[in-house]
């Protein structure tokens, strides 16, 4: 066995057990992870096809005793059967069966049709939910959701080094490919110097790329355009992709050629928020008291806060905690998380700075750690 | 108005006004598309982050008199209000509110809060099916996956000429490419190719692009590897992505050098099943006849015939009407249909037509079709 296989194998080992604690503390028979992400996360896999054509639902069997279960349809079983990390993979044939019939089957065979199912509430569509119902009358479905979110919170050993390694590649593709382009070019030819790197990371696919310059750089949503981008201009830039399914997401500010002076001071100040934020991290802090943390930093820094400055990554790209007022838990050892106090003066720039860090016994450890604002040749 | 956008307005009162007769035939008040494939069709647009942050719901709000509206998450606003086909655009505040609670507001604000509401049982989760009807108690919450689905299954005129453009641009691509690319070039030579006269075509993405060559060319999802294409190789090519929401789905069987005896006689057998299968359309036919002629061609023909020989093309991949033995519906004007007659032998090599056609008065009009095996220089 490979080491890569192994890894992959100690990974499954990691997440199925911490899972099983979790449906033994709720009384939880067997799960019932739906949706891409909690498959990602569990099989390891998600059928690519399911991306196009929604109704070829899969689903993960996880009973807390015996063997693990991918359920997917027909057309994805041999890639599923190579891919995933359950034990076995079961097929239905599209349009004449589906993947809740035949959850139910394999949980009748089970013994577990009357048992206690954790399913994903926020995932799973009503129609399919009532199709479960139908099927195994005298079970209790149980909106796993949370659980799902709460295990997956907290980070097993291996799971940080796939995130540690596609996170700081993504850091050092951001200051080598701004070191590397210059006034004139466009924003895709940066974009395109950027995902050339990311893919020989290893990266599989930049989902969300983010390369506005100028005035772009204040849009939420800026994937990167044919604009020239020149000299005063300030360029924002965030590395959203994903290695082995695990997220980077590594947001820098960039100027071309000398910042002004409002430029630079409005960057030290985001740095001097982002520097207080991460100071604030620890296990224990409640995630909204971080949030007023930041939101206190801005308000003193003179600059406009935002609704949100951080949240967990993993799997998926934004997942608990959420560092915001309106929900509050406390932060743990073991979370990933991200801290990305921005600032956006509409129709001038936006700045961003974003970096992962991990939750340790008593603070945090770096994954990625901003500095000076990188500076694109003028 | 350019002339682009006066094409996107007339799309849009065609859809919707389509939405609303078959809204009148069964009594609904009111219209709440809500999966990205449904809000591609009524919207224009789907929110970008809705791929990568589940709980960002959106919605579509399309009442049977008066003016139409998307609910996005804040940060999609300017993005929808910009790109949205519907006449209005409301957002909710992440984490402190949601897209249903927007819905059912604006649904009591029109005093429609007891009316008959169209949602989608398909893909609504239930956690947010039960939170939409525990704002409106008194509405009647009607399944209207279907009446959306056949809806969508007959085309407009401004949606034939998009699936048009793109269509016969990648036959044009999967024609082009293969006669630029030589032996000894890799699957993903050829599909970087193909990626960029996609870009260059006004495509989007290639949602899912097949370069299997050799023992590859049998796989179901073959996306390009670096694999060496040699003399001899089967190359299957499956050109998959958008331009303006609307999909193309256009495959090919190329071989590398000369085809063996064997390889020419099962691409001829295979083409001639896909002229019988093309010829059974027409207004009135029931899917699952063309489907029988499929089979029995293939039978004749000595090969394995698939579970499925086409489907209807639009925003997405596979929609209605599906031309396979389980369900059957009669063909109509205006539907664009793929047919796709496929054998897989594996470990050996895998050979795919796939055309576009649009269904008229009486009969089909190519939007694109295949013809001799393709070649690529040995």
């Amino acid at each position: 066995m490979g080491s890569e296989s192994q890894a992959a194998d100690q990974l499954a080992q990691e997440i199925v057990s911490k899972l099983r604690g979790a449906m033994g503390a709720e009384g939880l028979d067997a799960l019932l992870p739906m949706s891409p992400d909690n498959l990602a996360y569990t099989a390891g896999a998600v059928p690519p096809s399911l991306k196009t054509v929604r109704l070829r639902l899969a689903a993960c069997l996880i009973p807390r005793e015996g063997e693990t279960e991918a359920v997917v349809v027909a057309l994805e079983g041999p890639l599923m059967a190579t891919q995933s990390r359950m034990a076995k993979t079961t097929t239905y044939r599209e349009f004449a069966e589906n993947a809740v019939g035949k959850v139910a089957s394999s949980l009748k065979q089970r013994g577990l049709d009357g048992g206690r199912i954790g399913i994903e509430e926020t995932y799973l569509p009503v129609a399919f939910y009532r199709a479960l119902q139908d099927s195994l009358p005298r079970a209790e479905l149980f909106p796993a959701d949370e659980l799902l979110s709460e295990v997956r919170s907290l980070k097993s050993p291996h799971e940080i080094e796939l995130i540690r390694d596609i996170g700081s590649a993504a850091q050092r593709i951001a200051e080598s490919c701004t070191a590397r382009v210059q006034a004139g070019a466009t924003e895709q030819d940066l974009g395109g110097m950027i995902t050339e790197e990311y893919a020989a990371a290893g990266g599989d696919e930049l989902t969300m790329l983010v390369v506005g310059s100028g005035e772009r750089s204040a849009h939420p949503n800026a994937p990167p355009t044919d604009r020239v981008m020149a000299a005063g201009d300030i360029v924002r830039l965030d590395i959203i992709g994903t290695k082995h399914n695990y997220y980077s997401d590594v947001a820098r500010t960039a100027v071309v050629g000398e910042p002004t002076r409002e430029q630079q001071e409005i960057y030290d100040l985001l740095l001097r928020v982002h520097e207080q934020s991460l100071e604030a991290l620890r296990p224990g802090v409640q995630t909204s008291d971080v949030y007023r943390i930041y939101r206190e930093s801005m308000e003193r820094a003179g600059l406009p806060p935002y609704h949100f400055v951080g949240h967990g990554l993993g799997v998926t790209l934004h997942e608990e905690p959420f560092i915001n007022e309106f929900k509050s838990v406390a932060v743990k050892e073991n979370m990933v998380l991200c801290i990305e106090p921005l600032t956006m003066l509409e129709d001038r720039f936006g700045m961003q700075i974003e970096d992962e860090v991990v939750i340790t016994s008593d603070g945090y450890e770096p994954i990625t750690r901003a500095g000076a604002m990188l500076q694109i040749e003028g």
